[in-house]
């Protein structure tokens, strides 16, 4: 290994290659990683942090409304976008440091410059335009939105990436998409004033979670004033003489917005970088093949993250890390464990949830009961807001192992967090109704439903 | 049996005593229930409900001045109490509503009287001039907040009861007492600007939780402007010419205020009632005593609640309710369960805990892990606010059971009932560690702490 220049070369600085890099150096290897853009990645640049920070700022409306219930009489609030986006950044380009600085200080080498691999132990920088050599390369570049050649006017369209950063707020958008992204930004730019619609060729919005809570979001927001069109795709965006944009629909409407965001989904960050040159498998969808392993068909190339697009989520990214790290120098092969993850979506209302959905459970069970408790959250009585909070659980009925809980509320990302341990641990729902509540909470729903709602037996649903 | 009246009278309706009520009349018994003032109890009327109500209005201010962050411009709000206490009684009028009818529905019959039981089975309404008899008789009367009469001038105090219902908001409040009421209550009054002292005989606020939490709370409300003064008891209480309270403190300090809440504890309600007359038997402290079956020393007399001094929380009533139902009427003798309750105090920041604090572990284990965080939460990293959050777990080192798990800070009741899920199904510090992260969320930090922060052996801190 000394014939090379690093023990462990990363390319990508988000959370998968950033903590690689960290734990390698800490151990001693020598590390080098690069970064064309901002260390912290996806997550910290322009996902989940300045996304949950967008959530934040967008729910105060909420807030000062649901005070006058308590007493409180509010003055009309008045916003500046610029002023949030500024704070933002100087949020993130902390965190950005924070995350160079922990490579740094644990030994690592870091590089702001594009990187191509152009034999398997050599990785060329572009930007500085020299060339490194190192035993063990690990591929972490992540993703990036899909774009839309085929959508007539298409580059009048923006993405996530650059919702963050609008010089201007607009006063009506239309985004298209009906995945966590466009469903967590239609909320956010409802929240902060702008007249929303959301366009989704499906026939409900978030496919994958539990039908129940997709509806019951979808009402909700609807009911907030977010336009919902399911069933509907765009045929076309035209700029008008005024500067503002008309989005033609299949279902023969016209929306006039001053933006169009596309959230059609997102692609692993795979071209340009070599790794056709050196016969990297990859997968139709254009994502790096690995093994459990997370190696890939070169045995000294590696790969995580979302760029291997398994399941594209901050926390799972990290945790490959770690197990790539006690697979490749700690002589300790680790498969990440892709099982029973709970996430959020940060929309509002909140949804967390972890395990199988009803429709799910229904298909691998035979006899599945169903608990499921819809009520207003206390903080709403006074208040008065119109909506209610959804909890549900999915029970095996022969083993009476948890086989899923999701929640739909205010606070149910943290939730979801929590539910997560005792689902992965298996537990069954005589654990659950073992549990004393916590009053008053809203999570005590979830240990007081001593009786199914109904189950479902061989696909039928009985009392 | 036919003989009686009633095959169940239950004294007290409040959240244990309805519950007996309604689920023994829905089995078919023939059931009275008397009430002396409103259905609901004390967590209905005057204790979680209107408490957790109060709590909401007291956190807008921070709300409004958290906004300036996030891009808003907010101009001063103005609070009314008189709303506030108006709207609290409407929802509580509707809860009691609902509660009386419950029993209605199931077919039991609702007294608004005191009771008092002048035989075993006979119990005499005082304010209907009436006697009926029973088969079976359930004490659920609750407690109330202690009194101090050698106090001088305790008559010009108020207690948690009254508070709710004040005619003004007072500009200045001490508040005697160091468990959860006087600190949820410290919060609320100073969070709708009222300028609060908190008095208390011991050296920290919140004795029996995790010493950890009780310090960064005791820091954390200082840091707000609340003032803590330990070591401190009031020695006098003069009520001055322009109708204020100088309150003389054991510090030899005065403090001049419009109000003076004694929350120094609470005691069973069993005066006056007959109890004496019949030989029941009761404990020092004034409660009633009950065996594992919350059966008294007379056969057919039972009791749950806080009357019974044993846990005093409401869903700890509700289960005790829900195991006499099943012992007395199901054939079915069943012991409430006591252990691994899981609480929450809505102070600000909140605690949300379950399990044994650090100093209990040391006591009971050989060789303890503490893994602990402490951290500024995302919503404050824009709001610039000056509040850490704190999670520790406490792990015995021997099994790797998680013993206690601790939260101090946003949502953390609702974090410590879905906390106490694992913790009562014991499951290990291995569990939380297979948990996949939920990111962005604060809880996160409980599934994502690797390695023990210190350990406590033979109890001797230790790295």
């Amino acid at each position: 290994m000394a014939g090379y220049d690093y023990d462990l070369f990363v390319i990508g600085g988000g959370s998968g290659g950033v903590r690689a890099a960290r734990v390698a150096a800490a151990l001693g290897k020598r590390v080098g990683i690069a970064e064309e853009y901002r260390f912290g990645g996806t997550c910290v640049i322009r996902g989940c942090v300045p996304k949950k920070l967008y959530v934040y700022a967008s729910q105060f409306p909420e807030h000062f409304a649901d005070a006058a219930g308590y007493g409180w009489t509010v003055p009309e609030a008045s916003f500046n976008w610029r002023t949030l986006v500024a704070n933002k950044d100087r949020e993130i380009s902390r965190l950005e440091a924070i995350y160079k600085k922990n490579v740094e200080g644990a030994g690592g080498e870091t590089f702001h410059s594009r990187a191509m691999i152009v034999d398997p132990h050599v990785v060329h920088l572009l930007d500085d335009d020299r060339t490194v050599t190192a035993d063990q390369i690990l591929i972490a570049t992540g993703g990036r939105p899909a774009a839309h050649p085929a959508l007539p006017g298409h580059e009048h369209c923006i993405f996530s990436n650059e919702a963050f950063d609008l010089k201007e707020l607009p006063k009506a958008i239309m985004i298209e998409g009906g995945g966590y992204i466009a469903v967590e930004f239609a909320n956010i730019f409802h929240g902060l004033g702008v007249d929303t619609t959301l366009v989704y060729r499906g026939k409900e919005i978030l496919s994958r979670f539990d039908m129940d809570l997709r509806r019951t979001l979808h009402e909700t927001m609807e009911k907030k004033g977010i336009r919902i069109l399911c069933h509907a795709v765009s045929e076309s965006i035209r700029k008008r003489p005024d500067g503002r944009l008309d989005a033609l629909l299949t279902t023969g409407q016209t929306l006039t917005v001053d933006q169009v965001m596309l959230a059609i989904g997102r692609i692993p960050n795979t071209q340009n970088m070599g790794l056709e040159g050196i016969g990297l498998e990859m997968t139709q969808a254009g994502a790096i093949k690995v093994d459990e392993y997370s190696r890939t068909n070169i045995d000294n190339i590696w790969a995580i993250g979302d760029v291997t697009n398994r399941v594209q989520l901050t926390p799972v990214a990290i945790h490959e890390a770690m197990c790539f790290v006690e697979t490749a120098f700690k002589g300790n092969p680790t498969a990440p464990d892709h099982d029973t993850i709970a996430t959020a979506v940060f929309s509002q209302p909140e949804i967390g949830t972890v395990g199988l959905s009803e429709d799910e459970a229904v298909k691998r069970f035979a006899d599945v009961e169903i608990y499921r408790a819809s009520f207003r959250p206390m903080r709403h009585t006074l208040s008065g807001r119109d909506e209610k909070m959804l909890m549900k659980l999915v029970v095996d009925g022969a083993s009476r192992k948890v086989l899923g809980a999701h929640v739909l509320g205010p606070d149910a990302g943290e939730m979801a967090q929590l539910l997560g341990i005792p689902l992965k641990a298996g537990v069954t729902k005589d654990d659950f109704d073992r549990t004393m509540a916590v009053h008053p909470t809203a999570a005590e729903e979830l240990v007081t439903m001593y009786k199914p709602t109904y189950r479902v037996k061989d696909g039928q649903r009985v009392q």
